[in-house]
């Protein structure tokens, strides 16, 4: 069942995807599908083997509110990286890397599950809030390589707090400060 | 004598190997090595497999000065990662995602052959350029993740320049804006 969920996730992407495709793709009935996972999120977290449930997390970031939302996100995702996700999130970065279904399993999971739910606190139009929730990743994900793939000083030994001071501006520019892109209007607007 | 290349320069680090000591490790005389590579960084770049050769490239970056450098570095990797390098690169990062040696080895390729030199050109102590370099390292290994592993929009159709207006200032910021880490001074000084 998670090995047709991760075809059909991989395929279609998140919001394409369905339970009924998914049941369907495994040769079962959708209510067995429901039975065990409960929701298309929750399977899509098995199918990802996610290290963290973002419904267990984002609520603390997002009532936060905007001007600290660079911040809030660098914080989760290092307390998530820092405890026991990360052998969870390594595996799933390795499995990214070399495999393209993974890849875009994986991209699924940090646009569609995390970063437009992050973006959708933002007073902006659709198209720009998914810009800059895609410039937000390359930040985020650039971390997580830096500090626990290739362990790049001083991100490597540096505490939590300080890898969110450091790098917490760069994510909060692209969320809310003056980015040039197609799709974002431009500085000081 | 490539294999013992790695091993030196993976245990050791670019800094501390030698080409007497990987001559060694290989069984061969320091004098084939030079014969063959010519000197410790060319034998370095071999041993990495690097999809390009920094002493090519870093010099127009170097010299558009200061003010530009955040710009000039991410202009230098999408035009590799864009051309022909785009496959080598690749194969060094899944190696390095799985593999402890090679994710050791790229890491001090970024760190010794690439940002050590970057950050040379800023007036700061050794320290700070260090950290400054490392924490621009982050961005960039981002970039090259969100655009061409995981393909995140809108990051992976941009056209290089757009790229570079996006995510230029936030290694500016890194290299020469306030950023606060051990290190660093604090901001605007």
């Amino acid at each position: 069942m998670l090995a047709a969920a991760r075809a059909v996730f991989a395929d279609r992407g998140y919001d394409s995807a369905s339970i009924r495709g998914i049941a369907s793709a495994a040769g079962v009935d959708p209510a067995l599908v429901h039975h065990y996972f409960g929701s298309k999120e929750k399977l899509f977290l098995a199918a990802v083997q996610a290290p963290a449930d973002p419904d267990d997390l984002l609520p603390a970031v997002l009532e936060g509110g905007t001007a600290d939302l660079g911040a809030n996100v660098v914080r989760m995702l290092v307390r998530v990286w820092d405890g026991p996700g990360q052998a969870g999130g390594l595996a799933l970065v390795r499995s990214a890397v070399s495999n393209e279904w993974t890849a875009r399993l994986l991209r699924e999971f940090l646009v569609a599950r995390v970063l437009r739910r992050v973006v959708s606190t933002l007073d902006l139009p659709q198209e720009e809030r998914d810009v800059r929730g895609g410039l937000a990743a390359s930040q985020l994900i650039g971390v997580v390589m830096a500090r626990y793939v290739l362990r790049v000083e001083p991100l490597a030994s540096a505490s939590p707090e300080e890898v969110v001071a450091a790098v917490g501006p760069s994510v909060q520019r692209y969320l809310t400060g003056p980015v040039e892109l197609p799709g974002t209007r431009s500085a000081g607007s």
